[in-house]
């Protein structure tokens, strides 16, 4: 059982997952760790994965065998453990309680060499069915604050298994980020009575000086503000607070907009690593004050950072990051990655049609 | 000159520094980054630096040519340029600055492979002294609020050149980890009438699970909530809320503390990357309410984070850090490195004069 634990002097919470990490005599900091030629997620393997939670599959295929499309599985070293309470207590003047949560994991393809960048649109779109059902199904226990759907691509990224693969963790807090923006998003409401999000919209969309991508329903852009060179986000131009909420119309859309964002990345700075997160608005119970106004004044959309860079002693002091690449200049590479002429970076692969 | 923009979604600022970065096209997300043969912080090479801003030198020896035993020069790919005015000002809905602050590099040793957890006591001293003379020399420019010291070890802690050195920018603004800090204690204060810091030292040297080495002025611990396996942090047993009012007799007992807590986890985890910051009180005007207060409930410390773990989508979408190994472990074996006998990772190198 991991503990969740409080940092009294920025009000942030660790998780201490003890069972997911190697003896601290192992740790190696200099090489890459060695993959094992042996792929959990791959078809036939179903048995060494814990049994399915949700999937969707060829007809009369059975559960936790072949015939599968999209698989999510309980992550085998779960960061949290769905069972027990959270025994909130107390270690002299120190915070802390039980690591009760979910961890999961979304496999999205049979195909072990698959990218994002190049699903189909029919592909990405039961990808993101699987991540909308999941975010549903688990909001639907009230010890859970918060879902993060994340996704660590390559090594540097954190990704341990190649495999295309998507996480899902779900807190019993409402973690500090997303409590910034939450409250950076309020106070923009309470002041000018109109969505933070909206507003950037619509300015983005006027300068298009750092838009990547557009279609009906939703745009890709380069933040002004971005943290990390190429940051690029997502998002759904109309008004929309819950990613669970999405409909079927939206997902037709972002299933474009999500792999052709991805692949002006991956033409730009040749298939990079990268971190993909999923921000939405937390659960908050009916009856707490500000559930009513959430609706009005967050707005879900998916930030993505190419982890081409490296964070030093300055930001992680700070929290103050120095980017060097201009997102006006971000935008314009990756927007002519996105026509086929350009030559940036590694050749543009063939669509895949998975 | 760089500018600094504001991220509307979390009130954080981001400095965009392109003459920092290469152009987009060169960026290598695979290798390693070849080091030149030449190193511009050695004896001899005076001259590639720019001109030096303080040094402790041998008598009779010349600025900016050798005899030097500290040396603090202007980094020459600063990120921030300390001329001008910062001229505030929006972009539609979003705000910015110029780049106005200061970007100083203090090369610690003329030995090229000297290791900080392996200086004298009076190499140490010496290295202090400068820390404070820099740090009191910028805050009197009253237009910079925070100054940054931080210590990049290692390529993939950020480090670009081997040679020892520690780097200082100095900020326009207070940034957001350090408010988040400074609210916490603040907080802390008002209910307690007591310093956070304080309280957290007295729980930690009552319960001794998490100390790893104390002296008569510091002690350093594993912090109960920490985000990193063996992150480290030093702090005055006395309440001291500004670094530059240090005593002689503090940087005496620092200068013995700060080697050998890095001793520790260079023998304990066989020399590994790690970035080293300082946490002092900002810079508030005399006539800015808080400012008299900051003295009683800030308290400057040292943190280090070796960079062993990866941060991946889960950390950078929530803030929320998974460590994989508990504090209590993790000072054991750093107390058990600092005794000879025990044997993990590389042999302790011998004791270094310098």
């Amino acid at each position: 059982m991991s503990i969740l634990r409080k940092d009294p002097v920025s009000s942030g919470w660790v998780i201490i997952a003890e069972e997911r990490g190697e003896r601290p005599t192992t740790f190696d900091t200099t090489k890459v760790k060695k993959r094992a030629g042996f792929c959990p997620f791959c078809v036939g393997n179903e048995n060494s994965t814990p049994p399915e939670i949700s999937a969707y599959r060829e007809p009369h295929s059975h559960k936790d065998s072949p015939g599968w499309r999209v698989r999510t599985i309980p992550n085998k070293f779960a960061a949290l453990r769905i069972e027990g309470d959270l025994n909130r207590r107390g270690d002299g003047m120190y915070d802390m309680m039980n690591g009760v949560g979910a961890h999961e994991v979304i496999i999205e393809t049979p195909e072990h060499d698959a990218n994002m960048a190049l699903y189909s649109p029919e592909k990405m779109r039961e990808v993101l069915n699987m991540y909308r059902e999941r975010h549903h199904d688990l909001m639907k226990d009230r010890r859970f604050k918060y879902i993060q759907i994340f996704r660590n691509y390559g090594y540097s990224a954190g990704a341990t298994l190649d495999h295309p693969h998507t996480q899902l963790i779900a807190l019993p807090i409402t973690p500090r980020w997303v409590k910034e923006e939450l409250s950076c998003a309020k106070e923009h409401y309470e002041i000018k009575e109109r969505c933070l999000f909206c507003d950037i919209i619509n300015q983005e969309i006027k300068s298009q000086s750092r838009l990547i991508f557009e279609n009906d329903e939703f745009i890709s852009f380069a933040p002004f503000a971005s943290k990390f060179p190429f940051e690029t986000w997502i998002i759904p131009k109309q008004h929309r607070s819950d990613f669970k909420m999405i409909s079927d119309a939206e997902i037709k859309q972002l299933a474009i907009a999500l792999p052709k964002t991805l692949l002006a990345i991956h033409r730009a700075l040749s298939d990079p690593p990268y971190n993909m997160i999923l921000h939405s608005a937390p659960q908050l119970p009916p009856d707490r004050p500000g559930a009513e106004t959430i609706v009005h004044d967050y707005h879900w959309h998916i930030e993505i950072y190419p982890r081409i860079s490296k964070m030093a002693g300055f930001e992680w002091g700070t929290g103050f990051y120095i980017n060097t690449v201009l997102p006006e200049k971000a935008a314009e590479y990756l927007r002519e990655a996105l026509t086929e002429e350009i030559k940036i970076g590694a050749p543009g692969p063939k669509e895949q049609t998975s």
